[in-house]
């Protein structure tokens, strides 16, 4: 029997998780749940849209409920709303706020006997994973997070609202030679600035003043201040027809040694290169869908994130299958 | 409470086990079980050495037993009889051969309640849970792996067999345009010979036919036969000078595609680099020691793999920790 999923919210990663389910045998989507007008929305695979406060009457129709809304402020409010009533999966992504969202989620989930997978994606999410599996399998040693090449959408945001911007995208750039000092395992310490830069492709309107739009950019607290950012003044239809996809990519790198006197190094690296983030990481949102279920099925309750979750669950396959052919 | 571990067979792994527990706060070793007289065993921390066949008179002073011997004979027998009494770890990797030993393993793990974890380490192991991720989140798409460069040390011992050969260290090496082909997401098929090479550092007994070993070992059905395989002679002194580690490594490269017409192209990617090849593999084993025993204590019971283990079991942190900082 096919798992029915529900898509709350949809944007980018919503189509994205549409799309996934499409290439998932073992998957139907159900339908899609939006706060817009449902005849306004037309979806990608013709799949029915739904308005999203009519969910509730969909309790006996969905498996499983992927919600694709922001983590400022659709998550905290959605997952915990949600998981009294579904099994969920989300991708917050706010990482100092996780163990609060996971306390609220774990309540709603259990009082609701439901599974919630929360900070599912790539990071949160595979990186997370993998952080993991390098600390526990080299514990004498150090991990380092690499982002980019890619596209942030919260830098690129930050931009616009600079006054004389009409639009703009910031690509995080990680430096290369802080890369290679990883690899060669002599375990750097960097700060902020030695690790990325931060590009910018900026349209500016016309008859803007460019020197105090880069200036107020480059020195923008919280966002560049602390990197090297180079501007560019690029027009609107280079912006269009260089910049318009979003792809991203990362490294999770763990040195460390062994041997009775650490006398063996060894080097473990993560590494995604992605035509676009937001498929990626709805492909990574609905392959835990899976694993809520299933979880689920077998009696488990409550908030769960991917350090919980066994591979073999994320998979369509069985376990003999995946013994005889992955293992 | 301290884990308490027990080595069963003490060769270069058992003794990297030894290393990696010696670097676990949460773990301590009390014994290290032989098949050789045990005075004649100096163990590298000083810990106890014991006749295996008396391994039986520890139920009570154990938590889980890494087993440290060959897939060939050793493990085949060792991990069921053994998975009766105590929960175990095993590094079975003769592929084609898992699902009998699993079977085997759950038959004898289930009778005596406890948890045995089979072919943990590298590959099989997290080179495994690597084509598992990879599959599960790129489902429409192609995985490979290459190993090397490192010490193969059964195809080391192939060549010592050679009529004239003295000692010998044969590489195995992957082809960098194939790796980069990977990469490149074209979704290349290769023969065995346009994957990897394999290079072969002999030393020759004094006056033997150098022509005829090569060519005996090029030719070798197959471990030489269906590659593009380098000789080079050397002396004694050279081979121990330059070629007396057990370095290794490889790739695990997942390519695939997302979007509604799969447009979009992604590359995950996940590499090893290891000084020590058993050292590292030790390192993976002594960290699922961890799960196997709290798999046990919430009452699991049977044979399980990588696929099997939540990620989270195998750290020493807490699920608290693991959220705050790694997620």
């Amino acid at each position: 029997m096919s798992i029915r999923i529900g898509i709350y919210g949809y944007g980018n990663l919503g189509r994205g998780v549409e799309c996934a389910v499409k290439q998932s045998a073992d998957m139907e989507l159900a339908a899609v749940f939006t706060r817009r007008d449902p005849s306004t929305v037309k979806t990608l695979t013709g799949v029915q849209a739904v308005k999203a406060d009519e969910i509730s009457q969909w309790k006996d129709k969905l498996d499983v409920v992927i919600i694709c809304g922001g983590s400022a402020t659709d998550l905290p409010v959605q997952t915990p709303m949600l998981a009294e009533m579904f099994n969920v999966i989300d991708s917050f992504d706010t990482h100092a706020r996780i163990p609060e969202h996971y306390a609220k989620v774990d309540e709603a989930a259990k009082k609701g006997g439901k599974v919630g997978i929360i900070s599912v994606g790539w990071d949160p999410g595979m990186f997370s994973v993998m952080r993991l599996y390098g600390s526990a399998v080299l514990s004498n040693g150090s991990d380092y997070t690499f982002w980019g090449k890619g596209v942030s959408q919260g830098h690129s945001d930050a931009i616009r609202r600079v006054e004389g911007v009409k639009d703009a995208k910031q690509y995080t750039v990680p430096v290369d030679s802080a890369v290679e000092a990883v690899r060669s395992g002599s375990n750097p310490e960097f700060t902020t600035r030695q690790k990325h830069t931060r590009e910018c492709f900026v349209v500016a309107e016309e008859g803007a003043d460019l020197a105090r739009i880069e200036s107020e950019i480059v020195n923008m607290p919280n966002y560049f201040s602390d990197y090297d950012t180079t501007v560019h003044f690029i027009s609107e239809e280079e912006l269009k027809r260089d910049h318009s996809g979003l792809p991203h990519g990362g490294f999770v790198i763990r040195t460390g040694t062994t041997g009775l006197n650490n006398e063996n190094k060894h080097v473990i690296e993560y590494s995604l290169k992605l035509d676009s983030n937001p498929e990626f990481t709805a492909s990574v949102l609905t392959a835990y869908a899976r694993a809520a279920v299933r979880m689920n099925s077998e009696g488990a309750s409550g908030c769960k994130t991917v350090f919980d979750v066994p591979p073999a669950y994320i998979s369509a396959e069985s376990g003999e299958y995946l013994r005889a052919h992955l293992l």
